[in-house]
């Protein structure tokens, strides 16, 4: 495949591009045995084991029905380090700062980050802020990053699936893609849809407290849809997800069909993909539909020895088809 | 004092703007007992000490003599950790690419955080890409975040500069401001001045093997001068430092007369500030001078009992003059 001599909309996609990118760059450069695959990485310490991510919001605008770039940074990291079974612990930010940005807006970002650190009992604990000239950022940037501690029983990887297990999500899907396309304003649409951005550690830990999941990852980027794809590339099984199944806010739903938009692909910034043992799929139910942001869980689909690397839909009238790869970037700047 | 309605570039020169902002925004709201004022936050993890921080790099332009954008992110996050006493263990790095930036420049930047990160003995962990459309993002940022492992004896801070300390630095001061400034193009100037840019664990470890300093600090974007300045804010001490014992390149000392700069603010990212005890300081520099990037060193003055929060200069003719204050933003995206 001839590459690309310059970056592309669909190189921070999160689907094929942005693995290319990474395979080809970064991978080859920084390879170590510690470098990750998965949200946040794994470090031994002694007898503990730490984990670690990074990552770097530039959602625009920068606030949105549900939130805003501050409650999305905190969340986001958060989360990463709960895929892994890691408590959160501590957080740094870094902000990158337009010169003329309202001072009032920044207060409004730092206040939703001081509510959002707090829900998720996590400290911020060191920053970073840069000014850059009007025009050389787009307003505001922020990168957060976190340490978390990995609870003794969790062995979380998207390289755990295993065939027959079941495919569940903690809550309905594409709601922080949807506000977007939105906010935006772009479409004279009339409808308010709510981002679903929230700290979900509490789902994490009531889950392992009781169920042994094989693999949990946030459906950001790109969407339940491009984590399903990255699940089955990392544990060589297909994914089998029945279309019926798929808990969709009804805004939501008329807003892609609209569109003419995958609400697979739209970003989710509140809900999990959880792959478990299939005979703990209904516990989980049970455990998520009693907690806060997971009354929408579902069980969507199973894992498959065959079609390994592939995502396969079942219709509602019984066809199975393949969900077409992620491969460009569906809406820039959505995170 | 009426507080500044839009973010000014003066808020990210590191000065009394920066200094500012954290604390009518960010201090407010993330304040809680493990917030760091110092180059990274010191986390307690059973009978561990961590050191946890993060950098923001927007250097305009992103290559310059003696490195680029990519080594400069690695050495940064190396050195605050090393400042706080921390082994460098491992980092993160967040990529917000401009689309349209060339995969080859890419590459080289990569090449360069390879290259840095192996000689400062830290692994690359995690990471994350964004991709920002075209004038939103001004070709690449990068964000580290680093954790490191204080050691035992490390007890460094900027509240522990005592009256009578030696005031050091590790190498002669403003060689990355002023080849940023002459990178720029801007002065028809036909010199080159070499970045210092260089990790600096291994002259941290050197010197708490043998002694026990009180304060080490690297000297980024506001130089010397203002590091002077946040230590003698946070040890309520004065500072008197010796204009004629400062090593400064020839080339340098060209380039800011001519200029008419204080190379007491321009940026470093290789060179320490070390306050200690005074009779440790003869100790200090031998070690320094035996090490790569030490060669220079020099003492460079006295902490004071009196002059409580201020830097004085004494001349080559005896007087002694107060440094102005660092207020405004000398020199934008210098790091």
């Amino acid at each position: 495949m001839p590459q690309d001599t310059h970056i592309l909309l669909a190189h921070g996609g999160g689907g094929a591009k942005t693995q290319e990118l990474i395979e080809d760059v970064f991978s080859s450069y920084f390879a170590n045995p510690l470098l990750t695959a998965d949200d946040a990485a794994i470090l031994p310490l002694h007898d503990q084991r730490l984990a670690f991510s990074t990552d770097g919001f530039i959602v625009q605008p920068w606030k949105f029905p549900g939130g805003n770039i501050g409650k999305l940074s905190i969340c986001g990291t958060v989360n990463d380090l709960a895929c892994m079974g890691a408590r959160p612990l501590w957080l740094t930010c870094a902000f990158v700062l337009e010169e003329g940005f309202p001072v009032a807006a920044l207060h409004e970002v730092a206040a939703a980050m001081k509510e959002a650190a707090e829900k998720a009992c996590v400290a911020i604990v060191a920053g970073d802020t840069k000014v850059a000239s009007k025009g050389q950022v787009d307003q505001i940037f922020i990168t957060t990053s976190g340490v978390g501690q990995v609870l003794p029983n969790a062995t979380l990887s998207g390289k755990n699936a295993k065939a027959r297990d079941a495919i569940l999500v903690s809550g309905d899907i594409g709601r922080h893609g949807a506000s977007i396309l939105l906010a935006r304003e772009q479409f004279g649409i009339e409808a308010t849809i709510q981002s679903d951005c929230a700290p979900l550690w509490h789902l994490v830990s009531h889950l392992l407290d009781k169920t042994k999941p094989h693999v949990i990852r946030d459906a950001t980027r790109g969407g339940v849809g491009t984590v399903l794809y990255e699940i089955a590339a990392q544990s060589h099984k297909g994914m089998l997800i029945r279309e019926e199944s798929l808990p969709i806010d009804p805004a939501v739903r008329g807003l892609t069909s609209m569109l003419g938009l995958d609400p697979l692909y739209l970003a989710c910034e509140g809900c999990l993909v959880i792959i478990a043992p299939e005979e703990e799929a209904d516990t989980i139910l049970d455990i998520l539909h009693a907690l806060p942001h997971g009354d929408k869980a579902a069980r969507i689909g199973t894992v498959l020895e065959e079609n390994q690397g592939a995502v396969l839909v079942e219709t509602p009238l019984g066809a199975i088809t393949r969900l077409p790869k992620p491969t460009g970037e569906l809406l820039p700047r959505i995170c």
